[in-house]
C-alpha cells in the first residue's frame, strides 16, 4: 500500500513565479499531478513582475520529495529558489524553552526571586520538606527520563538522538494537561547508574515519567524507583499503553455484549507494553491468555526455559495452561481478542477467520499493524490500531497526561494498579454509550474532555486509597504572613 | 544599624475601609509612622459603603510586620481583613515554567513534532551527535547544579530548601541571557556521586553551571567535570565572583593610578571565591597577595601544615612569601587592596589605615560586610561591596549569564582562564573612563550593554583559542531538505 502524503514529510517549497494569469494554478497542478497535498500558500514577495511565494506541500516520503521538485521545475516561467523540509525547521533550537513566570525587571523583583528574600523561602522549606510542593517548580514538574536504547522504532539510538522525542513528550505533557515537563536522557543504559541518577536528581521533579528504556531493564528500573522514591514513578511504554488498551476493550465489551473473565485474548509481542498488558487484563479477571513472543507461543514447557528471563517465566507461568505451541496465528484460535504489540504483517488476514465471532483485533505495531484493517475487517467486528489515519487509534496520549495531572493535584505518592484502572475506565466513559460503534471506541487525541476525566478520576483514586502525602494547609492560608505574634484577628483567605 | 524596609519583607495589606473622606490617608499615615514604605494601592473591591484595598508595604523584618500590623488595627473605621507575605506569594508554584515554543492542535502538529517526524530528527542525530546542539534544547540549555550544602549564607540546606535559590538562578539566566536554565538539586554530597550524576544527564544541557557546593568539593567535582564532559562546566561561586573582582579591579586601577603587578593585597575568606580570586589575581600577574582564613594568616610553616588541604597548601606555597602571621587585621598591612569574602565586620575600620595611600576595599560578605562602606570611606579611596543599596555593586550576575551566552552562541567546548578576563575586561569597560568614579567602577546589574559586552568578547576569545566544537553548516542551510537526489538548481537559505 502506498503511504498517503503526510506532514511529518512536508517541504516548504519557495517559488518564484512570472506575474501572469494562469501561473500559481499550473504550478499548483503540477505538484498535484505529482502526488503531493498542497497546504498553506503565503506571499514572500513582489517585485519586477515577480511573486515570490512559500507553498507547503505534504509528501509520501523523502523519494517523493525529488518527483515534486522535478514537476516545479518542468513549469515554464516558475523557478524554485528553494526548499526546507518542515519538520527538520520547527526542530531548529529544540521545541521547549524555559519561562519565568514574571519579568526581574527591578531591585525589587530581584530582592523578592532571588537574594535576600528566598532566603525565607528556603528556610521555610528546610523547616518542612514537603513545603517544596508548595513554594517550587516540584509541585508540577515531571522528568521525562531515558536512556535512548528503545526510541519509537529506531531502537537503540542514544541519550543525544533520543532528546527530540522527550521533548516532543514533554510538549504533549505541556498541552495537553500543564504538567511542566523536562526531558532527561541519560548516557548510561547500567541499570544501577539509571536508578541512583534518577534518585540524585528527585528532589525536583514531582514525578518521573520512564521513556522508551528496553526490556527487561526497564521493568527492574521502575521497580527499584518505585520503592525508593516517595513521588510517582511511571514507565509509560508499559502502562500508559495498558490503560489505554483496557479503556478500548471496556468500550468493544459495551458493544460485542462479551464479558472480561470469559475473555480469551491472544497476544503476540511480550515486550514491555505486552507485558503490562497482560498483568493488567489477568488483573481485571481475564481468564485465558496466551503469549507469543519471537521464539512462540509461550508456557511452562518451552525448550529454552532454562535460558528465559524470570519475566518471561512469570509469563509462562500465568498464560497458556493448556501449553498451546506454535508460531504468532496459533493466538487466534478461539481467541475473542487479538493484541499485537510486535511488528508489521505478523498476521496473515485470513488466520483471523479462527478467532470466534465477534472477535475484536487491536493491531498496534506502528507504522504497519500486524494485519491491515481494510484486510482484517470482513473477519472481524472491532478493528484498533495504533495509527491516526484509522479509526480507533490506542494512543498514550489519552492517558499519560491525565493521569500526571491528576496524581499531581492529589499530591499522589505513587501511581496504583487502581488508579491505572480509574484512568481506563474514566477514557472509555468519555464516549456515551450511545455514540458508541465498531469505527468509535476510542476518544480521539484531540478530545479536551479526556484530560479532566481521567485526572479527576485517577486524583480521587489516590485520595481514596490514601496515597497522597501529608499536605500541610492550604495554599492561599500557607502563604499568609506568619508574624512572629499572633495572625490578624480575622484573617480571611485572599481570593 | 536599623535595616531599611526592604521588597523582600514586604507585605500586601488587605483593609476593609469605610467609604468617607481622609479614610485611606489615615491608615497610610498609621502605616507611615510605624516605618513602613508604602508600595502599590489596588482596589479590590467597593460595597455598601466600604472599600476593600491592598495595600503593598515594605518592612524591616519579621518583627516590624507585627508593629505595622497594630498601626492598621489602631485606625478607627479600617479593619485588617488579611495579610500575605508577598516574597512567599510569588514563589507559589514555583518561579519558572516549561514553554512549548508552538502549540499542538492538530494532528499535523503532532506528526511534525512527535511521531512519525521527529524520527527523522532522531535520525540525523544519530548519524551526526552534533547535531543535538541544532536541533534540540541541548544549544541553549544550562543546567544549575547545586546539592544544597552551600547555599547563600543559610549553608547546608539540603536540595529541596535550595530550589528556590536554583530557580532563582535560571531565571536571571533567562532574564538577563535568554539562556534556557534548569536547576538539578542533587539528593547526594557525594562528589563521585555528583560528577556521576552530571555526567549521566549532560547529553540533555550545553553547559553546566555549578551553585552553592561547599569547598573543598566544588573544586574535586568542577576539576572532574571539565575533563570529563566536551561542554562548559563552571562553578560560580569561584569563577563568577572571580570575574567580577577583576573587573572592579581593573576599573580602580584606572583611578588610583595603581598596577595590577605592583599591587599588594590581603585577603579574608579563602572558601571557594576567595582561592578563585586569588588564582585569577596570581594569572593576572598580582605579585604579593597575603591571605587569612579562620585559623589566621596562611604560611608554609603554620602549625596546621600538616593537616591542611591541599588546596591551603596550595595557598600557602603561592601567597605570604614572607611568612607573617596573625588575624584577619594583619592582611591590611600595606596593602593597597582589602578582599574580604568572609563574615560580617571581621575588619574594624581603625584598622584600615595599616593599608596604603588611595587604597581599595572589597568587602564582600552579606549582608553584612567585613568593614562597614561609610566607617571604611574615611581611610580609603574606593569601597565596594555586594550590597545593593551601596555604590560599586560586586554581584555575580553581571558576569555569569553573558559568559554562558557566549560560550553557548560559540558552541564552546569549556571556559578558559582567558575567556574568565575577557568577561571581567568587557563588564570593566562598559564604563567609559570619562564616567568612571570612587562610586561608580562597576556597572549596575540592570545595565543591558554588560551581557552583549561580555557574551560577545567570551565568544570571539573562545574562537580564537579554537575551543569550539566543529560545527557543522549553519541552521539555515542544514535545515534545508536533502533530498536523495541533487539540491536545487540555485538554494537560497529562506530568510
Amino acid at each position: 500500500m502506498p503511504a498517503t502524503p503526510s506532514a511529518s514529510y512536508s517541504l516548504t517549497l519557495r517559488v518564484r513565479l512570472e506575474h501572469k494569469p494562469g501561473m500559481l494554478g499550473e504550478v499548483l497542478t503540477a505538484i498535484g499531478n505529482a502526488g503531493a497535498l498542497i497546504g498553506a500558500i503565503d506571499i514572500v514577495e513582489v517585485s519586477q513582475g515577480h511573486f515570490v511565494r512559500d507553498i507547503s506541500v505534504d509528501a509520501r516520503d523523502q523519494a517523493h520529495w525529488e518527483l515534486i521538485i522535478d514537476a516545479v521545475k518542468g513549469v515554464e516561467g516558475a523557478e524554485l529558489m528553494d526548499f526546507t523540509d518542515r519538520t527538520l525547521t520547527i526542530h531548529i533550537g529544540g521545541k521547549i524553552a524555559q519561562a519565568n513566570k514574571y519579568p526581574l525587571k527591578t531591585r525589587d523583583d530581584l530582592a523578592m526571586a532571588y537574594t535576600p528574600g528566598v532566603a525565607r523561602v528556603c528556610s521555610a522549606i528546610k523547616e518542612d520538606e514537603e513545603k517544596a510542593f508548595q513554594y517550587t517548580i516540584k509541585g508540577n514538574y515531571v522528568a521525562v527520563v531515558s536512556d535512548g536504547t528503545a526510541v519509537l522504532g529506531l531502537g537503540d539510538i542514544g541519550p543525544e538522538a533520543a532528546l527530540p522525542v522527550m521533548e516532543g513528550k514533554a510538549m504533549l505533557f505541556k498541552e495537553f494537561a500543564d504538567v511542566d515537563a523536562f526531558p532527561i536522557c541519560l548516557d548510561t543504559r547500567d541499570p544501577d547508574e539509571i536508578v541512583a541518577t534518577v534518585k540524585a536528581i528527585a528532589p525536583v521533579f514531582g514525578g518521573i515519567n520512564l521513556e522508551d528504556i528496553s526490556s527487561p531493564r526497564c521493568f527492574e528500573v521502575e521497580a527499584r524507583l518505585k520503592d525508593e522514591l516517595d513521588i510517582p514513578v511511571f514507565h509509560d511504554d508499559q502502562h500508559g499503553t495498558a490503560v489505554v488498551v483496557m479503556a478500548a476493550l471496556l468500550n468493544a465489551l459495551k458493544l460485542t455484549g462479551k464479558r472480561l473473565e470469559a475473555l480469551r485474548v491472544g497476544m503476540v509481542g511480550l515486550g514491555a507494553a505486552g507485558i503490562a498488558v497482560t498483568r493488567m487484563l489477568l488483573r481485571g479477571g481475564v481468564g485465558e491468555i496466551i503469549g507469543c513472543d519471537r521464539h512462540g507461543l509461550i508456557h511452562t514447557e518451552r525448550d529454552d526455559w532454562a535460558e528465559m528471563h524470570p519475566l518471561k517465566r512469570w509469563y509462562a507461568e500465568n498464560t497458556n495452561f493448556s501449553k498451546r505451541s506454535g508460531g504468532p496465528e496459533e493466538v487466534l484460535e478461539g481467541a475473542d481478542l487479538f493484541i499485537g504489540l510486535s511488528g508489521a504483517r505478523v498476521i496473515r488476514h485470513e488466520a483471523l477467520a479462527r478467532m470466534t465471532g465477534d472477535a475484536m483485533v487491536f493491531a498496534m505495531a506502528n507504522p504497519e499493524p500486524e494485519v491491515m484493517p481494510e484486510e482484517a475487517a470482513p473477519y472481524v467486528r472491532i478493528v484498533a490500531t495504533g495509527r491516526s489515519d484509522y479509526p480507533n487509534q490506542i494512543n498514550n496520549v489519552l492517558a499519560f497526561p491525565g493521569i500526571f495531572r491528576g496524581a499531581l493535584d492529589a499530591g499522589a505518592t505513587e501511581i496504583t494498579e487502581e488508579m491505572k484502572v480509574a484512568a481506563a475506565r474514566a477514557i472509555a466513559e468519555v464516549i456515551p454509550e450511545s455514540e458508541l460503534s465498531e469505527d468509535y471506541i476510542i476518544p480521539s487525541v484531540f478530545n479536551r474532555d479526556v484530560v479532566d476525566a481521567v485526572a479527576s478520576a485517577v486524583a480521587d483514586e489516590a485520595r481514596r486509597a490514601g496515597v497522597v502525602r501529608n499536605q500541610g494547609p492550604a495554599i492561599d492560608s500557607d502563604a499568609r504572613a506568619t508574624s512572629r505574634t499572633s495572625p490578624p484577628a480575622r484573617p480571611v483567605p485572599a481570593s
